[in-house]
């Protein structure tokens, strides 16, 4: 189907050109972000010094900026690499983790977004909706999903995607059991991922920096989002069935996800892959 | 037996309530931390901005300070973020990474101490006896342990731990071949664990999140304490186990520590906890 | 042979000594550093803040610099601790990790190789040129190598290896397909390694942790760094065909590479050291 070609087609041209994914993030993921993004394929850097952002994301693809252990430092670095991104035409990826928790996340969530054009924003529903000026009071940095959800909450999930997509004029990519990526207008739904990987740190930074990566490559960003959000979705549910097999625990989940990230090609996209237009 | 029964009955109650752990630590091992809290059932968040962390502290259930890599910047985010803990009798736990190695690790880690109320500090016989004011030189930050302690060794590290337990009024755990818990009248010590566990980085900071995690849940931060080092040391002695028999090496066994802590349950916890009442 | 020898017996003073290794590096990679300092022997510590750094090096047998992260802050750590550790003839290797990439980067190793005197410098031909002075624009952090050097290119990379070594009086890595090792005088090649190393991050920061711990007790940094460099592409080499039989990725890879060092033996190094002397 077209939808899986042309994930198919960004992800051999992303294997092709190595595109270099700049990425201001936090210290809890970075390892793990660094690592998922070389494993795609692409080529990670993690500077964040404000001496060095510009001239770095100025030899970038893309940018990923995730506001998982924010301070001041760095705040001013986002800004900063944001606006020369921005004036380069290189896409940038927001994640805004844990937006909701605190007052000054929020704060800083939304001047990244008032003061740079962002490309895509991913997130659980709880971090989506505070950007929407919900008042989903995120509990930490992590999300909670049941992994039971009704078609009706689907239904609102989705207005509140597109309805903030339309405002901010960039992608939205919801993860949860079902993840929706939207430009405002086309709809996906993805259907892949298990509740297991959220007993892992990071794969929500992961899959921004998969985002990332496919964005580096792609002049489309739903494109982009949809890529990376299918890619870490169709792994995490390769990885969790490995590990139920041998009996494993969230240790081998996360050699697992990336040993799958690795060695994602076209049949496993194919075969896999669990993707509606809705 | 009742200590076990404790035990199952606290990580029953934690994999329930999913705890949120909030800590201000280390970067080295940070990711350990978070995965390890997620693994045995809690959620951590990781935040150290002082513009946060006492809106964060707020919604989380108990606080692990790990002074590992401290600075400046921190040292005010872990004073903030404690006395906001304090004011809402929200359990702290503290790790003082390599005290005694540097005049500002010990001057930092006693400003703690006097300014904070701490539920429960963990650290090897080197770091405990700095804090009871004897000059045990660290050596960097890791433990030594020969594996090979005699019972004089025992009783004097127990005497260290009760007198400074009541000093402080606050539960002291001692870990090594023979880990010492005790709130200064009661005391445990626990024989599991092996002494391969000090081959990776990070085994004390994780014990650290676990007794988070445990004390989250309970209000009597000896019994979290207990369930904390008893959980890592069973699981260190499994992994070990693993490890031996497929003759892999210590990255492998980070791995099954994380799956064992994930895989932990009542049966593991009776047949192999070696827990004493002194 | 001789060379292999003084490689063991380094190895076997390193695990008899167990000496302690001294960072300042980069909070991306910190993690995987401090364990392959373990799995090899040594002790680890990370410590970066100023109040600290003189008074830890002071107790450390080598300091590794690592520019990988870099920022005000501990670019003034790395020039307190080295300085002392010049005073106190305690061996310093820097990794320039992405010099040439931005003039902050450029300008701060400079400063380094200034204003200290290093040991080891172990660096991607792209950064060594940059230090050399040529206009080796670096990629973000990462080396490429396509895996096919001709001789020629060994030949000018050699070159440049001699003649930065003699400028700066120091040992000169370079690391790649090929692998130099100089001091200027003596060239020691290493083909061990796999171009797959290079899909993981951290595999040149780990080199660089394992050359301070083999320099951490020998006197002759040429030893030292040939020893780091051979274990890593020794082991990197195992890990590829580890993976290679049970087709895992990149994920597995790095737990085979600490799995790797960890056993590490006499045997293994004699049996598959291909290390040459031009």
């Amino acid at each position: 189907m077209e939808r899986y070609l042309k994930v198919i087609d960004l992800l051999a041209k992303l294997r092709e050109e190595k595109p270099l994914v700049h990425h201001i993030t936090n210290y809890v993921t970075v390892n793990d972000c660094a690592n998922i993004t070389l494993a795609i394929g692409a080529s990670p850097v993690m500077a964040d010094d404000i001496n060095e952002v510009e001239e770095m994301v100025s030899m970038a693809s893309s940018l990923v900026l995730n506001i998982g252990t924010l301070n001041e430092r760095t705040i001013h670095s986002m800004l900063a690499a944001g606006k020369k991104a921005n004036d380069l035409n290189i896409p940038i990826v927001l994640d805004p983790v844990g937006v909701g928790a605190t007052s000054y996340r929020t704060g800083t969530a939304k001047r990244l977004i008032k003061e740079l054009n962002i490309s895509v924003i991913k997130g659980n529903i709880s971090e989506i909706s505070t950007l929407y000026g919900m008042d989903a009071r995120t509990k930490g940095v992590d999300a909670e999903e049941s992994g039971d959800v009704s078609e009706n909450d689907i239904q609102s999930k989705i207005e509140i995607a597109k309805k903030l997509a339309s405002n901010l004029n960039c992608v939205i990519a919801i993860t949860g059991a079902i993840d929706i990526i939207t430009d405002g207008i086309k709809v996906y739904t993805v259907e892949n991922g298990d509740v297991i990987m959220s007993r892992i740190t990071g794969t929500g930074c992961m899959c921004a920096s998969l985002i990332g990566s496919f964005c580096a490559v792609s002049s489309n960003a739903l494109e982009g989002a949809l890529a990376g959000v299918l890619s870490m979705g169709i792994v995490g549910e390769i990885a969790k069935e490995k590990i139920g097999i041998s009996h494993k625990g969230t240790g081998s989940l996360k050699v697992e996800i990336m040993d799958g990230i690795y060695n994602l090609n076209k049949d496993i996209i194919t075969k896999r892959g669990k993707v509606y237009e809705k």
